[in-house]
């Protein structure tokens, strides 16, 4: 198996929280996948893919596009191997938590670290990159995230709802991580590749569940090379 | 079983957001209980469960306080029955839709709702409850919901992650409801049960979910005394 998966200048920075998940997912399966690293501009790699984004999976002849595929993919294969989900129900709620994710969680954390990720990638990418999220943001990537101080109190504010349940149980899923863990991780895990601003506080639930996070799976996301 | 479920004057109108939960949650597990209406100011009534809230539910000597722990003892006590979750990992992942709704999603309907909720109630708690809301918001009921209107964008962009999930799965529990539902749609219920303003459109993913539920165990919840 291959799994594409985004990176900056240095090929083993590895940031995008979508291929945070799968690589996770991975892990969560205990399957060895190739990880080729792969840049935004580098279009025909993977054009065999039908689309133009990361992650990718590649298992001899099937091509699986997106994360959420892609953790269905490997449920489905790996069905004697730890649950992602936890069967059909908690595999249908735990769509909530990815359109949270990507449609509250994200938007807000890249609009702290969009300057960050700039710095990082690959000189070919930068223009790119630049472009697309100026004409996004209407703003250029450094007035995006100019403002990132003031707004941690209402970023704090819509941790509100993950905080209140990692205050309760360890995991999303409980006792032990399930994929609804790696996809809000990977929103985490993703500023912390790129940037020294953090919006969690020691002291918080949300950053005490990191930790855990971080040392999951040997400590596959913590030990990923960082920078500051 | 009796549960203790909030009234307003007429004691056969129901709207509590947390007693629709415990409502849909026995309806789901085929359990009949004797509906007890309570009202905010008969705190003497509810003094044996040592707290002042509903719902309540008594079953023989067992006295359980809190929405969310009513469905685990149903579930608990009824294994056979339809599940209210579909397993451990489901239960884990549904205390985020908890979360969720009781932080985002019940704090921005009061907003909408306060001012009509005050004219449904029984007489005798129309002073507590307008003091102890109008305390908590910092201003008149008739003021907190005054701009409701304007919200209206900024209220549907919340239910963003909501919309996308249910413009691909029927319920939150994927093909049939589960209990997350009833959490979500009991913010629903609630404002229906007391104006006409209404925050979804037709054609909206959540509205046409929403009808569902409507319908969900003989219609339940379309069938109760509505107050407009």
């Amino acid at each position: 198996m291959q799994l594409y998966d985004l990176a900056g200048r240095d090929p083993e920075h590895r940031f995008s929280p979508y291929c945070w998940r799968s690589r996770l997912a991975l892990a969560h399966k205990g399957v060895e996948a190739e990880i080729i690293p792969w840049r935004f501009t580098d279009k025909p790699a993977i054009v065999f893919s039908g689309q133009g984004k990361v992650p990718i999976l590649v298992d001899d002849k099937n091509i699986i596009i997106d994360s959420t595929r892609i953790a269905d993919y490997l449920e489905a294969k790996y069905p004697d191997r730890p649950s992602l989900f936890g069967g059909p129900e908690a595999r249908a709620l735990t769509g909530f938590i990815v359109t949270w994710t990507d449609l509250v969680l994200l938007p807000a954390l890249v609009r702290c670290y969009v300057s960050d990720i700039v710095r990082h990638l690959d000189e070919r990418d930068r223009g790119y990159f630049r472009e697309t999220r100026e004409a996004r943001f209407g703003m250029t990537l450094e007035a995006t995230t100019s403002d990132r101080d003031t707004k941690l109190p209402a970023l704090r504010q819509m941790l509100a709802p993950l905080r209140q349940i990692l205050g309760q149980q360890a995991y999303l899923g409980g006792a032990e991580p399930l994929y609804a863990d790696y996809v809000v991780f990977g929103g985490f895990q993703w500023g912390r590749m790129v940037s020294r601003f953090d919006i969690l506080e020691e002291g918080d639930p949300v950053w005490a569940w990191r930790e855990r996070m971080l040392d999951t799976h040997d400590g596959l996301a913590r030990r990923a090379p960082c920078c500051g």
